[in-house]
């Protein structure tokens, strides 16, 4: 028996042990989510991926108590030739099926389902958990009720829209005033990009073909939702749903920090086998750590449509009424 | 005078702080690998090394500070159109020209050579800063003085080989025993991937090709003397110089994690501009986050040269005895 | 120069970067609760304190990288004899006393008073900054207008002391249900203690002797104001305070930690002179690790006077309404 | 059910599998460090530590997770009268008795035997783990057998002896010096201290006194190897047993730092009953978090007895070569 297989196994009990209480609390904000949330409510899910965030935390750290594996020790417990290709968790698999990971943005590796590494009824329930309502698509709902997009009230998005037109116009008039022929030249290029930058939000069949081509994961009417919160994330109303989107991204990017510190760690015990044809197992996880699992790249991604605060739609009275009490998520 | 400027000149008041020491450290570390290091010496190297560690820890959780800001006032204080990509600073360009950055493996970013963005003396110090000795050639230098690489005396490498093809034979065997024809197929192709994987460091042309691609940054003999020391780590006389190669590991691992971090926050501020053509600050600073840009990435690769402990060349009595004292650099 | 002292020099610069910062937001935050704190407002309240939390686990985790330094060359720039006593930083001082530590709880180091240290305009502005309104202060007057404790209102004072005598009442009917004597006593001698616990926070004069002993901090009616928080955080209204109570002891927390890793750093490089005469560095900074250097020691404490949920007085019909709504600090 | 209770279960059961993973690893070290150490084991030592010690990092951080738990629910799942006083776990106990707490430097709660709350099997292990040797005696023995110390050879602590004597003298030749009548009497006063701090080492009844009244616990023979490893560390014999003592400081910071935290994580949850008769949990909790606890309190206090670098006695020709090579624990 090998002194450092116990270390393994007792590291991979954590794990799974975290696993099941990230699965438990997002079990609970799923539920939440799915009804009208009202304002204690709201401070619950709140709370809950508050939780969530700090196990992943923990959990990032974790790896570093792995590193002080030997290598030669860790490949004396493990296969040497196996086809053991890094995590195979189903505890894992369920939490980023739920988080809303699709079947068809994984990578593929040794050209194999996901799925065929588990049996039975673990296979069932890995199964099951990719027809399961997911986080992102409970978001996406969420933010599709944002207060102030009905085109029959509010509706932020043309007054968006007119907003954007403003804002680049003033950079065209900008530009044209200066004299310095190269770098006129560049600001023209530069408000070009920030034309289609803009574009690909506002034009719905723009955005589609984003959604298509898997780029984007937010639906039309969500987008406008985010982008609503995060212009007017100072009015009472949208206070919390902001903190809401900023934990949905602290819990990505900690979910991210972890599958790359896991990379490393792969690495520094197994090697990536570079040089060789095929690819490894480092490569497949290496992989892995992209925009494409990332299911609120969309969110991160919001900055990019930020106007000046002085182009922002001012708010009508009845508008800045009704989102001046409570923070709801609802 | 917006609010949150005030954070963002402290936070990168405390980052050329840090920036400083850690180049105050390597100058140090620098002259001491240049010389013959003994044993007092290698003690002060690794504390040092230590050091630098537990700074880049701090500086990479330092990153969620800064993520407290609001990117709309982000964006007040910095310039919507600017060109300014992301990091500009003197010190860390400085930092990764000693660690051993080369300017061929460098990304460009629009086009530009990436010492463009600085003037005067501050151009001059990144110029001259290329042309130094960098910690990687230093290590690629002592590794390539390992006792037991000398080919009139143990020839480790020599041994190494014979060790690997008694290792893949062996191996050979084991799959024609395999009565299952598919498993059979699959051994059969995973020992080819060995056969690839091993000879790519075995045979000069094939690794001296890797290197030329840059895949590969150490020398044909800095390798052996890296893999030397990892066969042998439990022996006395290589115990320091392998907690040595993982603190340069530790150092890489967490300046790459800080990179990561600091892509985040760069697209939680200005976002990624995704859907545009041309490539934004965000991707040219996330495709940072990648092996071309560490120095020591050979050293992580190690393990997939790993063979089994009972494959392992013994130690020769003299040489035995050469290893078994003293924990030294040199 | 001995080589370390440039590390002593640039961990204390990152230290003052880092005060100054917290001093700056902590300016903020007490601008924005000295006046009627609207809800927008407690958001920036909230992000700010945050913030401060942020760069004070910073700050915890800085001393590790002090503890590299070799003692024997930190003696050498330090003085061996000298009366540099542990910490000395102008901007510390001002942070404590812009929280709210009060001269009159200051352990004396050597007999002389804490000001002693600084000179010329050093020494007017630790003076000055003891006669601002602090932290505390501020947050007792906002807790003394928690809606609800109006006596000719709500009166939760009164409701309160009612619940707590019925949940006592019925700890007592269990008690003598009991038929193990034994047991029966421990319980009567609990129950006894929690009468006694009650009462001290209960009884006005039992409350101000605790204050006049310096066991208690806030007054009377922040008591109460704090504690119909906590019973009742679920509720909208009160969601943003309680989590704003939250922050306080986690910055009060970080700040302990902070002075604690500090005090076993100093035990690292000077030792605490045990078993000698006259109190030493070590032994003055342990003494500061303690109760008496928490000015929001009542915050944690608040748990002492919870009540099972079951008595909590219900909220009347208008007092439910008037909480339903809007998170604010006001 | 109360929703948090499922936190409250993973969170200490995790804890379990990492006092497991601890006893596990701290029995190894014990059993390598009953045998002579030599030099490769003297490697896995230091490993094993440092494995210990990344794990206590986890556990300090992990509190915060508990901390997200609502007192309120924590009551309702938790005895409100209960005498549930804190920390009952089995493998706790033992991880303090086999590191070296004495049953006598315990401090007794509630009046009763620290045992007392475990039953059956559970009370038999603990009561044998008080008889078994521990990590504190066999440090002990070690650092007694340091070379160097033998009184028919280098005979270390004599020439200590007259080094302090020495630098003593050159301080009071230096006080004389001084004009300043007021700050001569305080370098007396403080050259007094040191004098009484140094004999305290130096006599052997000084010390055995400290150790009777439990102020110290190395044995006067380990109290001059410690010392003999601080003062020569950058001695190549002596590098790993010098980084030997700053693990074995580690772990205890790590272990105070983790019942901080924890004893913070219980005022929040159950509040202290200040202002009442009778010690709390909280109180007999906060007692741990003292000097009674460390059992290397004595490696702490190291740095009390250095004298500058010229005061050091050199090392004659046959020390220097016997300490010149190899770093080993024994």
């Amino acid at each position: 028996p090998i002194h450092d297989e116990h270390l393994f196994i007792v590291v991979h009990q954590v794990y799974e042990l975290w696993f099941r209480q990230i699965l438990y609390e997002l079990d609970s904000v799923c539920e939440l989510l799915n009804i009208e949330v009202n304002e204690s409510q709201a401070d619950i899910v709140m709370n809950l991926l508050n939780r969530i965030v700090r196990i992943l935390q923990l959990m990032v750290d974790q790896v570093m108590v792995l590193e002080t594996m030997s290598p030669l020790d860790f490949r004396a417990f493990r296969d040497y030739l196996g086809t053991s290709s890094g995590f195979q968790s189903v505890q894992f698999r369920l939490l980023e099926n739920k988080l809303g990971i699709k079947k068809d943005n994984r990578i593929q590796y040794a050209g194999v389902d996901y799925k065929e590494v588990f049996e039975g009824d673990h296979r069932k329930e890995v199964e099951k958990s990719e027809n399961k309502p997911t986080v992102l698509q409970l978001v996406d709902h969420w933010l599709s009720r944002t207060p102030g997009l009905e085109e029959n009230g509010f509706n932020f998005w043309r007054r968006f829209a007119f907003a954007v037109t403003d804002f680049l116009n003033s950079l065209e008039q900008q530009t044209k005033k200066s004299t310095d022929q190269s770098s006129k030249e560049e600001l023209l290029r530069e408000r070009e990009k920030l034309f289609d930058t803009f574009e690909s939000i506002l034009v719905r069949e723009k955005h589609e073909e984003l959604v298509n081509q898997g780029v984007r994961r937010l639906s039309y009417k969500a987008m406008q939702g985010a982008l609503m919160i995060s212009l007017y994330s100072d009015v009472p109303r949208f206070s919390q749903p902001y903190q809401f989107l900023q934990l949905l991204m602290d819990l990505e990017s900690l979910l991210t920090k972890w599958r790359y510190n896991h990379v490393l760690l792969v690495q520094r015990m197994i090697g990536s086998k570079a040089g060789t044809g095929g690819s490894s197992g480092y490569q497949y996880l290496r992989s892995t750590v992209s925009d494409r699992y990332k299911v609120f790249n969309d969110l991160f991604n919001l900055s990019t449509f930020l106007i000046p605060r002085e182009y922002i739609p001012p708010l009508t009275r009845s508008m800045a009424k009704r989102l001046s009490v409570g923070n709801t998520l609802m």
